[in-house]
């Protein structure tokens, strides 16, 4: 069991560009420091290479499932041909069957550390708001999700999991706060900006509630790299490519940071090419711009230096909700600049495809954001030589997202 | 991990009764020699302690995820406070969700051992249907389901990924069989019965077929021993009580049998009870006859000694559809007949808020089938001695069941 957490603040060859306040408006910075659990602040900026996992959390990693596996994909192997071993990490066996738990938890541990009764957070489709609600079960607090009205009333399998899990959900805009009462009417489909700006709002208008972001601050990858630390232990050889997809970045993170953190040590992973796979619906990293820009759709939290398409940038719909996100975090996007990291971008039925091949070689439904991982993983296999190895991480499973599945067959 | 699994036959205190034929009409059990991959016909009748495992389903079992994980449930023994010690066997990581794939890609192997290269079942809820689509899937089979009519209309999920692993799903009664013609209009609700009926049919109707069936018979029961057999190496003390839920069976056998076998060759498990938790709605081991019936509802199959509701008994619909089942298998019947196994049934209200404790404590959100096992298990963590213990198996996990947990809720 990893007992640390990596912080690659401590590796980067270049200096990571500090979040910073609009010149406009209340600060941004300040406020964060009243809503989010007190560790996490310091974690935020903290320049220490480890930090270590306490004891507590390391304990709910354990009763989740940490370790997970790490597995050879031997069906999709033969299915390929192409000679080349393709390991995955796989995330799904969470019991809320994403990665997302792994700093939900840590989160709601800190939140509690701080005295907190009660937690917040907005949420899409879901997986961010039912890892924050098993989380805050466990650690016996109370958690309040604000999810956009239009996944409440069609995600109703993640919804009803969240209240199984003991969560108080509200459809956002909702008429709890005064930010959803500025927009509420009942045929709002909501927006996640909107559903930040209750949460906080609803974090900073009682006593004893802390604020949980599910991706992009640095804390928050920081918290997934239990995943590649778990990786680097149990793959038996060093990948040609590592690769995992991007939504705010934490899962790709999570599974690369610590083979990026040797490699620029010189401690290993010096062949291995790191691939950061995004949909074609948001291509930050592809074709967004490098600049300060917001992080959420409504300037409520500090400005952060980023590859973005615009806070205000709407990606089409797709079913890969969890990737449909404007900018990618500060850390992943200087990798980027860096050219330690190459973007690749897929359309969503290239994907699918992808996955259901995944599902009838390897038996696990890969979730429709995973699958763009697979995706990415096909096209190395078949241009890499023969005997190349590839990693990737297979961040959840796709039971919960049956839609998307019965959409494309 | 395990290489071979275990046959009660060769333990068991009194004769079991073996399969027969009704006094009229065509030979069942001839039909079954027809239908069946051959070397089950063999496993069902055979009176050797253990079987090998071939290495091919050994290696398949490795790749879909066992071992399978054996868990302290310290979160759930906290919020009891009984000073009971809980362990849990949990077969929801498999990619399916339940232990049923452990005998379906079994029986998938032997399939295409006899030069099958298509296999066909019935499946209500899905489950069945779903382990039956994977294991074909990996071992490069069709797969046909015949599910029913009302499942295939409500259950959109289990449809799905049959489909997205390559099964062709027919709702049943269908127009692709005889028997379903007999029974076909577009509102018919179907019946488990109707389903078989069809899968025979649809197996004699073609060259390189082969029929799965999901429960009851004795060679399923055995191949789930993969269960119990890990069960016992990972168990760190015996228990005083093992427990299990039973819709035909096999979820129970797989689990207990290995232990039970121990108990009756005197090396172990002396103290242990052995407990078998059904639905109040489908009470054949607590309110059941014990006789010949037929397994199904449409007398297809041979004839089988249990405890019976009457092969005509159509249960109310509750949320644990794979409890919903007339018979227990032979073997379980005889057992509980000697008092070696003792019956226990719960309503279903009961049954679904232990299944909400469950998740807000251990974080894994039950099966509606399993959570009879875990109301079974708080009630025993109750009257059992401080310092007891209690294991019990986790047969699947409830992700595919968010409409049982939102009408609870």
């Amino acid at each position: 069991m990893v007992d640390r957490w990596y912080n690659i603040a401590a590796d980067l060859p270049a200096v990571l560009a500090p979040p910073k306040d609009p010149d406009e408006g209340e600060s941004r910075i300040g406020l964060l420091t009243r809503i989010l659990p007190s560790a996490l602040i310091d974690q935020e900026f903290s320049a220490e290479r480890w930090i270590s996992i306490p004891e507590e959390v390391r304990d709910a990693y354990r009763r989740v499932g940490r370790p997970t596996p790490l597995l050879r994909a031997e069906g999709l192997e033969r299915a390929l041909g192409t000679g080349v071993r393709i390991y995955y990490k796989y995330e799904g066996v969470l019991p809320v069957g994403s990665h997302k738990l792994n700093t939900a938890l840590a989160q709601a541990y800190y939140a509690k550390a701080d005295g907190a009764v009660e937690v917040a957070t907005e949420t899409g489709a879901g997986q961010w708001g039912m890892a924050v609600s098993l989380a805050a079960a466990l650690f016996g607090l109370r958690a309040v999700v604000f999810m956009t009205r239009s996944s409440y009333n069609s995600k109703r399998q993640r919804l009803t999991f969240m209240r199984t899990y003991g969560a108080t959900v509200y459809p956002s805009p909702s008429e709890v706060t005064e930010a959803g009462r500025r927009h509420y009417r009942p045929d709002h489909p909501g927006s996640l900006g909107i559903a930040i700006s209750e949460a906080v709002e609803y974090v900073l208008s009682g006593e004893k509630r802390r604020y949980l972001p599910g991706s992009v601050l640095e804390f928050v990858l920081m918290h997934q790299t239990v995943i590649g630390l778990e990786a680097v232990r149990q793959l038996p050889e060093e990948p040609d490519a590592a690769v995992a997809c991007v939504g705010g970045g934490s899962n790709f993170a999570g599974f690369t940071y610590p083979m990026i953190g040797m490699k620029l040590r010189g401690e290993g992973f010096d062949k291995t090419r790191f691939v950061a796979v995004e949909a074609e619906a948001a291509p930050k990293l592809t074709k967004g711009e490098y600049k300060y820009d917001f992080p959420d759709a409504v300037g409520v939290l500090p400005m952060i230096k980023m590859y973005t398409l615009g806070h205000d940038y709407v990606p089409p719909p797709v079913h890969a909700a969890g990737l449909r996100y404007h900018g990618a975090a500060p850390s992943l996007s200087l990798l980027r600049k860096l050219g330690i990291v190459e973007p690749l971008s897929y359309p969503q039925e290239e994907v699918m495809k992808a996955a259901v091949l995944f599902a009838r070689t390897e038996g696990i439904v890969p979730a429709p954001e995973s699958a763009h991982a697979i995706r990415a993983v096909l096209d190395l296999a078949k241009k890499l030589p023969r005997g190349s190895v590839i990693a990737f991480n297979l961040s959840g499973h796709g039971l919960l997202d049956s839609d998307a599945y019965e959409k494309f067959l």
